[in-house]
């Protein structure tokens, strides 16, 4: 079981959001963050650099954005705050749409833009499930 | 004259935002950030620390947010994302409202919350004007 | 396979560190910091926070680090700097110590501080790992 | 005066370190990842791309370890931690050397470069001076 998941399941309070949901949202914008940052090197040591500036821009956003919102993330569990919760969400899967788009276009050259671009995906439907599930 | 501001008259490409707006809400909201960093800790050092756990909490969400979105900011010059970069301050904007609401209850008791408070104020106005600007 | 270890082995270059040893750092500090941004809010749910306020600190401190180390290590491949990496992963494997020792004297009474320690530990080992590697 | 420096007078408890360098060094290393995050965005818009991976890779690094040293700094004042706090002053003065002495090769072509590297000198002397006042 995941960290994500251990920590949910040892919180002392009430979880005010469908933990499972929570836990995986968790753990895909961990991923996705993880993976963006590395992609951003990867793309600085492509030969083709200059084709990839947009690339390692919104993979710069969305290592930002996905960090934050995994820290939010983890204290929203009693006191959901939607006026900040939801429109970070909102913004965060955004970025992972964004960014898994510019990585798809270069998947078919770059193997790291295929992986990344399936991080973000998945980060990106694991945020609307979180959304999904707070309504 | 800020690091901000000096960088962003630096920038060579053209900045599709108003620059002088934008410097603003970075300067405000990295200072948010490092204050509410600060509150956090000195919230912490206080004898009724337990009464103290919503500011603590609503600071470290705060930090979290204001120092993504100073960093994403930081890149929204060219190509600016609204979907993502919309949302985002408006999020931003609510938690600098609602830690600056919770710093206000304990500023007359804590002079460390009266000046977070101060810096969470500025740091919505900043990033509300920038919203402003946007639209 | 996780995103770390597919990140690298789709690295376009050549990687200066043992691969699977840096992504196996990269994992379990990634897990490191999850785990204590979730226990510092474990920690302010319990009803003895005052006795928490040391954990607190340390939890706040070690994702802090683990984060940014993640991160630079994940741009460590090519070219190893190390004037900065080598006491920047020494000062991550004393933060997770003292993470550890802190979250284990709580672990009887918190399963969360228990889960804790377990990520910290590996990620001290894991950390003291790379920088045998690197010698 | 900074926000850094009000934070810290307001206290609650004693400070460790002096206060003034303390407060100049987090003031420092704030402006230092800033600018860095600005930089990395004004390189990836030069049309000499390719020339300036090296000098995006160290701003990146950069703004990560300032930023975390800033956070960490900001709890180090009542229990200073020097198996943690020293090696990471030591990492974070040599990325903003190294940083510093890239930025500084591109100063004459490019003023946000040689703003940069200015940032970065600050913030390596600042933290040169916070070991110094550690002795």
């Amino acid at each position: 079981m995941s960290y994500a998941r251990q920590m949910l399941d040892a919180y002392p309070g009430t979880i005010s959001i469908d933990a499972p949901v929570l836990a995986a949202t968790i753990e895909a914008l961990t991923d996705c963050a993880q993976a963006c940052t590395a992609d951003t090197d990867d793309d600085l040591s492509e030969s083709n650099v200059s084709e990839m500036v947009t690339c390692i821009r919104l993979c710069l956003d969305c290592t930002d954005l996905c960090t934050s919102t995994v820290a939010i993330a983890s204290r929203q569990r009693e006191e959901l705050d939607i006026t900040v919760f939801t429109p970070l969400l909102e913004s965060c899967a955004a970025i992972c749409n964004s960014c898994a788009q510019e990585c798809e276009r270069h998947a078919h050259m770059h193997e790291h833009c295929r992986v990344c671009a399936e991080a973000c995906r998945r980060g990106e439907q694991a945020t609307r499930e979180l959304l999904a599930a707070m309504r």
